[in-house]
Parts: structure tokens; C-alpha cells; sequence
């Protein structure tokens, strides 16, 4: 479906009556998604461990590709010659990349900032890279998703000069940088990140493709979110983002920067919370008014065998689950926990048990991962069309009592787990 | 399908004019599959890196299970309790397991042989493990498979006085064992082979579900081969394999085997080629008339980046493939060559290219060993659906045409590839 001669549009189709959230859709150039909408990653070109028909079986519309891993590796040209990042990947739909500054402050011991760019060591063979905010918006270009992402200056989540500050420099994820008051940088970043979106908004050599999205930071700070949700939407663009969050800081804290600053951005544009997060933050975010969500939980834990149910986390690892045969989730209606219902007529109609997943995990065998990324996608895919389904029905008390763990369960609990090659 | 109050039913619907070669259906209590058919391995209750539904959409109707891997970890008993291997692993249709036998043989460098059995060591904890005939009849009766195999002895592929007897005791693959000579070694194997197929027979406790396959040994002496397949033919069973080929000999002796031995089997009981083996190889055991292969070349080269084409086997991970927009194999139907037509509208209708395949194998990603292993499987299970029409029609030169490399090219050109945890 096309949007016109204008790469995005954003309908709204449903308010709820008693909180901000509402449902609808984007139409980008590479179809169309519902929101709020939930992007499984696909760091490197893939949602890890699963075919990308599988993903679209999910329910997801629209997935997410990182751009500072894809500008590592294969780089950014050699996908552009093969006709984009949906052509190289084999995902027809939507897309988002982002900047890759996030993981330029995050993923390298060795990087340096000042007012042009980021200066990073590759993680993939150590040389030194460059990243501005025409270079960011340059490789994306050539990425060529469906909505892109502003290089932002992402400040330490957590005041630096509490961990090491005896020289007036201090080493951070982001390096040894001079700093000799954590406010100072934390409002140096601010004012950056606005400069650089107006140079990123520039730099934009594909607006009738490709939409841009600006970030809003400002860390936990209210006033400085307020700030800079001003200075970032009064650049005109498709829509705005809420970035620095879910860095470390609880549920309460989320809630209490995501319930300020969503409604900071334009009513008539696309809201993205970055990187959250467990059921109950996007809940939360949804009823502040957000739009759009990312985050690499469903497959980063499905590889370690965390499994997300309707009650919250189990680990499929444990002795406990040896001999039960019941399904990950019994709730579940994903073609784990129901193949029956998929097509695939198992014996009786039984699921791929617990005690059968575990047996894979325990035996290092890739399907269990496969088994479980596909579930725990599903998961969150089904609960986004479970939340928009309430947003049309102002049907928030059913939503809760099919989704135990948005109240009584907890399924941070077990937290995020290590990433591993798997 | 039932097959009644036997197990297993063989119809052969045609035979070729111009050899041995016949095709047909083999019907057991789970349903049926076509002969020539080809079995992908699911060592540990898994086809390695695939869902059951795209195993079974490659055309594979039937899985092999191996009884050492599944006896070790998660146990018999545990799969039995859960209703036996196909409930277990959520695959309904015809199962086939090995007896452990050759694992027990080669897989330990402890392990000591009598009269009564075979004394391992586990790869999984390190502790020792018995098998004998009825105790690996036992295991696979606990499984439940379909069809389910002697409890063979496997002697060593080379004579082992050819690498250490300077005390008149040799170390092998087997371990430690007094050999004198190595004819005595073979000649006392082949009659053991004999006396634990009869034990293997008495100990059956599930006749009426599972259909017994006896094993023809004999190494490359076609003399101890005919003499192997007398005795063990004698015995009344379902089906025949020849085991002890490919196990290290090249594709002259193995049509030098099978050539001789496929003859001497039953013509009216199925006939197993355990292990094997190379395209070639296999239109060289169709054409003496065996009716059953395994092997796990496609999973295992898979996960290695080595696919299997028409022409012969590419390796992925080399640098020429870098810009490659093309499909593994131009010629193929499968999901990954062709995704459109299993209905995956890529942009354009393109494959998953080989350009893609080997950034997934350089970024560590399992969908690279997903996409190549489902690839692999399919260009297997495709060949023996070509050779199913061949044998139909008599059409051997149309077959030669299509894949070159049961004639000028050579896919065993890479070899098998090490086994790696992926």
C-alpha cells in the first residue's frame, strides 16, 4: 500500500475514553502496521533464530534492524546494491533502523564525542569508526528503512562521577571523557541532541522514502524532558520518539518519564518508546498515548529459555518442568503452545511440552531457541493485539484479567538475561 | 493409515525396467511414506535447527531418532512416559530408530565388547553405560518408533593391526580389545551380529507396533557380505538394512557393496542403507534396489554453510559470494530459493541470495544454519522425488540432466564438514 506522495501517514482510528491510548495504523511505502505496535529486533538483519515468515505468523508488522551492526557488517553499500536492507533480509514490510549511536556510547570501551560525532572501535575488528549525525543518517539512507532514526547524543544513564571521578575524568560506557559536573553534560547533551537533529534532518536525502523520527532525552529529569520535547518537536517530522529510557531505572521510574513526556509530543504523530520493555511498561506507555515499541526480551531470553507466559517468566532450564507436559503457556494460542491449531496435527493434539523444551535447551539444541523466540514473540505480539483491542473497547479490566502479569504477576522477575551466541 | 494387524506394509508400485531400482510405499501405525525415501536425522529428538512442519514440508515423511543419544539424555523412560518419541517430539508421522550400536562403538573411546554386550562410557556425564541386543530393544520399544534396529557389532572399519599391535592389543575406535587377527575380529563380528539379531528378535516385546529391521555386515569382503546376508535373512523380519558402509571407504567401494549385497536381501521387505550418503551414492542404491536412506550430511553441512546444489556442494562462508544475489541453487523449489512460491512475497520475488546466506554465517546468526539446513533437506528430499518419476517412467537420462551431480559434478568435492555446536 502506498501513502501517497507523503512516505507516512498515521491514522487514528480509536481513542480510549478514560487514558491517552490510542489505536490505529502507519502506512509507510512497504505496507502498513496497527499500533500501538510492538517491533521485534532484528539486529543484524534477522530476528534472531527465526524465518521471517515465522515472525510475520506472529502478528508483527514491522521489525527493527540496528544500524550500527549493519554498517559494521556487511555494510551499508553492499546492501544498498542489493536493493535495501527489505530486499537483502527478505522482509517485504516495514522497517525502522536506528541511528546506531546508541550502540556507539554503549557497545565500545573506546569511543570519544565532541560537538561533530562519536569516534568508536568496531566490535567486529577493532578499527575505529566514525559516526555523526550526517553519517548516521547517510548509512541510512542507504539502509533504506521505512522510518529512521536521529543520531542522538545518549548521556550515562547513571551519574558518572559517582563511579570514578578522582582525575575530573571519568571512564564511562562511553570512555574517558572530561567532565567535571554530571548536570553539565546531561544539559550539554540535551542542547546537543537537538543540534544534531536539525543536522540530521539536513543531512535526509530520502524524505519522499524514508521518515524521520526525532528522540527526545533528558534522562529522569522532568524538567529537562519537558525541555526537550519542546526543542525536538519544533522540528517538524513524522514522528518523535522518547529515547534514554529503560537504561537501568525501575518500572516506577519509567512510568513516571514515559507518563510526562508522552504527552509533550503532537497528538497527530507517531509516539515511540525506545526500547521498552516487560508487559506492564508498555501498558503503560500505551494509556500515556505511545504508539510504537521495541525490545530484544522475547528473543534474547527465548534463547536462554525464558519463556513468557500470562503469569510471568518461567525458565524452561529448571528440573521442575522435566516431565510436564503442559504447553509454555496454556493461554497461549502460538503455534508452540497450540500446533494443532497451526496446521501441524501433533499426537492428540499435545503441544511441544515444557519437558520437551527443556530437553533441547539442556541437549544445545538450536530448536529449543527457535521453539521459544517463536513463542515469546507471539507473546508480545499477542498482548499488543490484545491492548489494542482494549483501546477500541475501553475494555482495560478484561485486558487484565487475560494478562495476570500487566498486575499480580511479574514477569521482570527473572529480569533480562545475558546475551549469548547461541 | 493403519497397516492392519502388521506394522509395516511394503506395495512396490513400479519397478524399473532397466534395474533393480523399485518405488513404493512403506505403511507403519503413524502413516506412510514413499520409497525411495530418505530420512532426515533427528539425533536427539530434533532434525537439527528445523520446526517439524518445514521438516515435513521438504517432502521428508519419515525421521530417524537415534536410541544412544535419546537413552543417554532426557532417557526412555522419561519419552515413554510422555507417550513415547512421536508425542515427545511432535512429529506424527513414521519414525526409525537406530540401535545405538554404532554410537556405543564410535563415539567412546572407552568401551569394551563381549559375548553379552558392549561397556561405554557417556558422552553426556562420563559414566558407564551397558547395551545389549534385548537392552537396546528395550530402549527403542520404550520410544516407540516405527521401525526400530538390531543391535549389530560393529567391527572396526580398518584392520586396527594396521595401526598399533605391537603388544597383540590393539586401541581402535572401539577401545581395547585382544586381536590377534583381524580376519578372526571380522569372522567372530559377523557371527555375533547373527546370534544378537536373534536376540534382538526374542526380546521384540512390541511386535504388533513395531516392525524389527535385522543389519547385513561384512565390511568391504563381498564373500562375508553374502554370508552376512544369509544368516541374517534367514531370520524372519520386515525389512533389511546394509550397515557398515560409509564409514570411511570411497563411492567405488560403496557400489562395489551394494551392488553385490542389495541383491541378496528379500526382494518383497523394504532394504536399508544405513549412513548413506552422497547423491551419487544414493542413485547408485536405488538402482540396486534399496529402498531407504539416512543421513546427515544436509543438517550437519548445513549449520557449516556448505549447501548442496544441482552442480554440486558451495561453500557460503567464501568471500566470492559477498555480492551473490543469486538463490543456493537456481534450480531448486524451496522455501529458501524460492519464497515466493511458498508464499513469502519477497520485494521483487528475490530468494534469500547467497549474498544474505553468508553474512548470516559471518554475523553468528542461526538463521544462516536455519535457511541452509532447510535448503539442504529440501535438495534431498527433491532428488528422491525425482528418482521416485525416474524409476516410474524409466526416465534415469532426464534425471541425469536435471542434476549434474550424480554425473559430471561432484557434491562430495567439500566432504563432510565437521560437526559443530551451533
Amino acid at each position: 500500500m502506498s501513502a501517497g506522495n507523503t512516505p507516512l501517514r498515521f491514522d487514528i482510528d480509536a481513542r480510549s475514553r478514560t487514558c491517552a491510548a490510542r489505536m490505529g495504523r502507519i502506512t509507510t511505502k512497504h505496507g502498513s502496521f496497527d499500533t500501538p505496535a510492538f517491533m521485534p529486533v532484528g539486529t543484524q538483519g534477522t530476528v534472531k533464530g527465526l524465518l521471517p515468515w515465522d515472525v510475520a505468523k506472529t502478528g508483527a508488522q514491522i521489525i527493527l534492524g540496528n544500524t550500527y551492526h549493519l554498517m559494521l557488517r556487511p555494510g551499508s553499500p553492499l546492501i544498498a546494491r542489493r536493493g535495501g536492507l527489505h530486499s537483502f533480509i527478505g522482509w517485504p514490510g516495514p522497517i525502522l533502523t536506528d541511528s546506531g549511536g546508541y550502540q556507539a556510547f554503549s557497545l565500545s570501551n573506546t569511543n570519544s564525542i565532541d560537538e561533530d560525532g562519536v569516534t568508536f572501535k568496531s566490535i567486529i575488528d577493532g578499527s575505529m569508526v566514525r559516526l555523526t549525525p550526517e553519517r548516521a543518517i547517510e548509512v541510512q539512507n542507504e539502509l533504506g528503512a521505512d522510518i529512521i532514526m536521529a543520531f542522538d547524543d545518549c548521556p550515562p544513564s547513571v551519574d558518572p562521577s559517582t563511579v570514578n571521578a578522582s582525575h575530573g575524568e571519568v571512564r564511562t560506557a562511553r570512555g574517558a571523557e572530561k567532565i567535571t559536573d554530571h548536570n553539565d553534560r546531561l544539559e550539554e547533551s540535551l542542547k546537543r541532541t537537538t543540534r544534531w537533529l536539525e543536522r540530521c534532518a539536513r543531512a535526509h536525502a530520502r524524505p519522499e522514502d524514508q521518515s524521520l523520527f526525532g528522540i527526545v532525552q533528558g534522562g529522569t529529569d522532568l524538567e529537562r524532558r519537558t525541555r526537550s520535547a519542546r526543542e525536538i518537536t519544533a522540528i517538524d517530522l513524522s514522528g518523535y520518539a522518547i529515547g534514554g529510557v529503560a537504561v537501568g531505572e525501575g518500572p516506577d521510574e519509567i512510568r513516571r518519564v514515559v507518563n510526562h513526556t508522552a504527552p509533550l509530543l503532537p497528538v497527530d504523530k507517531p509516539r515511540y518508546l525506545m526500547g521498552v520493555g516487560y508487559e506492564r511498561d508498555l501498558l503503560t506507555a500505551v494509556r500515556a498515548g505511545v504508539d510504537m515499541f521495541d525490545c530484544v526480551l522475547p528473543t534474547r531470553n527465548g534463547r536462554n529459555a525464558n519463556a513468557f507466559t500470562r503469569t510471568g517468566q518461567i525458565r524452561l532450564r529448571n528440573a521442575k518442568f522435566a516431565e510436564d507436559d503442559a504447553p509454555i503457556d496454556p493461554a497461549c494460542g502460538c503455534p508452540v503452545c497450540r500446533p494443532t491449531e497451526h496446521g501441524w496435527a501433533t499426537v492428540g493434539g499435545q503441544p511441544f511440552s515444557r519437558a520437551y523444551l527443556r530437553h533441547l535447551f539442556h541437549a544445545r539444541e538450536m530448536l529449543g531457541a527457535i521453539l521459544v523466540s517463536l513463542h515469546n514473540v507471539w507473546h508480545f505480539e499477542a498482548l499488543l493485539l490484545d491492548i489494542r483491542r482494549a483501546i477500541r473497547d475501553d475494555g482495560w479490566s478484561a485486558l487484565e484479567v487475560a494478562w495476570p502479569v500487566l498486575t499480580g504477576g511479574d514477569s521482570s522477575q527473572l529480569g533480562a538475561v545475558p546475551d549469548a551466541q547461541v
